[in-house]
């Protein structure tokens, strides 16, 4: 049996405005990371994919790699980040590290994704991750408005580029409400008491209840109304108490 | 200059709270991405990592790794998933296929994370990730209480393992409000294994479940990890099935 309890979207953004954002790789040196980021972009529907002086080797063994995302086909390469980003109306850096000094703006993920949201209803944003080992350069930084920041923990603030790149575009997919969770249609009140009135016979049947305790009843029908029996389970809880009572009775 | 715009801390959950949680990698086969997977948890600050039947050559490659993160060396290797769960109130799986046939609730991650934080209030909470080809199986799945999907794009579902890992943490570690605890303290998993056990046994010694019947196991753990069973109640059911199934088997 399905039991899907919440309806999914993928998200607030429309294709159109998803297809706004570019990712932009900053000098990546490892096919894997390349390779992760893309698939990354894929699982959460943003295509757009530029790099900027990607070490090549890195590059083409990325995109010939078996199973490579489709996206980095169509990948873009620039030799400077401002040809990256020339047609972006916001240009937003990322870093992990919590003590650098920057001179951009810094910003949460949630409230950056907000505010990038906003920007890709009217226009194209460019969101830049730098390399595995120095992340962006005061350079890089540069052409950024300002900067987000994944909140770490301090001692290990610095984060695996594919995983940065999820966790990132995860937040900008994510729906701003909570699905509501609709519960599992619970048995009814006769449902309950049936298995109550089964399981007291069968105890006492197999000697766990004497006979005339009063208590018993009670203490019992108060366990089974707290187990939260789904209606569907119910029938099939009263049908292994039958067989066991059967049994128990032969 | 350097401008702050806003002030970071790590999240609703105490440190006590985060101790609580235990990432469990099912059978993963590749040593890069124990590695991602440790990672992400540090950058994170979840640091309890347990292993059933990790593929021996790659969790000795993990940990041994040029800068391997200090939790794989405090990482618990287990044979079965039922022992590496034993000691949690709360036991989810996670899944990013979207058209998998499930025998649990499935929740999105916004409200996973959200009960999830609830229940580590008072308890160990597990989180389970599959292996990368095949995720969870359904013996795995039939451990937990529910399961948790990931967002994903419906063509493009299945997400690498690091980054669902990072994805989950980061969400859980996110602002946001907790659940409400539940009054009652829930039974651990092992107290629930315990009872499908007898439960088990009861109904093969009174003819409802054939000798030889394998899915049986499986849809009685289910049934009984739906039933919310608390923990001071799990005794109770423990003792009234012994004294059944000591009377079946006279």
């Amino acid at each position: 049996m399905v039991r899907t309890l919440v309806a999914y979207n993928t998200g607030v953004l429309t294709s159109e405005q998803r297809e706004r954002l570019c990712v932009v790789l900053v000098a990546t040196r490892n096919p894997l990371n390349i390779g992760a980021a893309a698939r990354a972009m894929s699982n959460f529907d943003f295509l757009r994919l530029r790099l900027v002086n990607p070490y090549a080797p890195s590059f083409r063994e990325a995109r010939s790699a078996v199973g490579a995302e489709p996206l980095l086909a169509a990948a873009e390469v620039h030799t400077s980040v401002a040809g990256a980003v020339a047609d972006c109306a916001l240009v937003v850096g990322t870093t992990a590290a919590r003590d650098r000094e920057l001179h951009q703006p810094l910003r949460g993920l949630a409230e950056a994704a907000r505010l990038i949201r906003g920007r890709l209803r009217t226009g194209r944003v460019a969101l830049l991750f730098g390399s595995e080992k120095r992340g962006l350069s005061n350079a890089d930084l540069s052409h950024c408005q300002w900067v987000l920041r994944i909140p770490t923990r301090a001692e290990r603030g610095s984060m695996n580029l594919g995983q940065a790149v999820a966790v990132s575009l995860y937040e900008l997919a994510r729906e701003g409400r909570a699905a509501p969770a609709d519960k599992l249609p619970p048995a009814a009140a006769e449902q309950a008491e049936r298995i109550t009135g089964l399981l007291l016979e069968a105890l006492r049947a197999s000697g766990y209840v004497k006979p005339r305790a009063a208590s018993a009843e009670e203490k019992l029908r108060r366990m089974v109304r707290r187990l939260h029996l789904p209606a569907d389970d119910a029938e099939v809880w009263t049908g292994m108490l039958r067989k066991v009572l059967w049994r128990l009775k032969q």
